[in-house]
């Protein structure tokens, strides 16, 4: 499975089944999963199958272990080390956001090239970005959280590739293309919306219009 | 218009002709933008045909009659007011993201049910949650950012919903489905970076095997 669109499928079912466990569910059938998440319910039972996962049409799935299941797929047996490079509002903000332990996610080290910034008496500490490659090698970091301003940003790029990091979470608005080496995910939250912007302007243009 | 893919190509094109224009070009060839942009150069020519931008082959395009037209297809000749809803670390970093207000898109306030948080005396001001509605009414507000807590997020987009916004950028783990009133674009980090996560697992996983 390498397609992204399973991976968030398989995500998005996690999270639809840890919700319905919280409710005291114990077992989902494919056209509870597929009414919620609005994709058909031959899809849920093929990715469940490619996934080994299986159920029946009677009893239908047993949450807890679609849930391990998923875990394994995901590799969520070690806790992933991630770090994030410019430690400005978003990057501060990330640095502390409480959504990524739940899933095995530790963000272990924040990186800056203000010296201003720079401590190492907290929960998570921040180097300045000189340190970021014995970093990286030392540590064996595989994944990157990249929100420096967008001036540095192809530099730090070459910078984080140089030193073999795996994967890049960008979050600048420069759209980066993945190597055979290097998978780089863009998040372009200004695009996103000024996308949201435009297909709202243009349901009330039509509204109006009606 | 209406499809995605085309708005984000179309902004793809704009971050690009500006990066050129700041380093001195005039003219922009189809080959060079989907080199770049690593899409076809007949994809290109067509989007720009479809949205009544002419180049030639000798001469290539001008930019600045791109960037002009693209402009005007996204609506950008007003500023776009947007509210935060849910001033936790995210909804405060985006509150003061520079990145905004260069794309004409000014957040106006921010929302939050803790009255601590709340202030008036800064230049985005911060409400209480109970003032929303009135606030999305009288000032015509058609998108909000939400940034607030897993477990309110449900209630807070049926009160948006319910004071008549339009889009909603929605930073939640939940993935809300957009209706014919209410478009709702999900942007869930975590995922992301489990994703991403995922990949580069794989990918090592690959390597190490030959």
């Amino acid at each position: 499975m390498t397609n992204k669109g399973q991976i968030l499928r398989l995500l998005n079912y996690k999270n639809l089944l840890k919700h319905l466990q919280s409710l005291g569910f114990k077992k989902v059938f494919s056209d509870n999963i597929s009414d919620t998440l609005e994709i058909s319910s031959s899809l849920v039972r093929k990715d469940f199958g490619n996934f080994g996962i299986t159920g029946n049409r009677k009893g239908g799935y047993d949450i807890d272990s679609i849930l391990s299941k998923i875990d394994e797929i995901l590799g969520k047996d070690e806790i992933q080390r991630v770090i994030i490079v410019g430690v400005g509002r978003i990057g501060e903000a990330l640095m502390s956001y409480q959504g990524f332990i739940k899933e095995g996610i530790q963000i272990v080290a924040g990186f800056d090239i203000e010296p201003d910034k720079t401590k190492t008496d907290t929960s998570v500490p921040i180097y300045h970005i000189d340190k970021v490659s014995d970093f990286i090698i030392e540590n064996k970091i595989k994944i990157c959280i990249l929100t420096v301003p967008q001036m540095v940003a192809k530099h730090t790029v070459d910078l984080l590739s140089a030193s073999g990091i795996g994967g890049i979470l960008n979050f600048t608005p420069i759209k980066f293309q993945s190597t055979s080496e290097l998978t780089i995910n863009n998040i372009n939250i200004v695009h996103e919306l000024e996308n949201l912007i435009y297909v709202v302007n243009k349901q009330k243009e039509n509204q109006s219009k009606t």
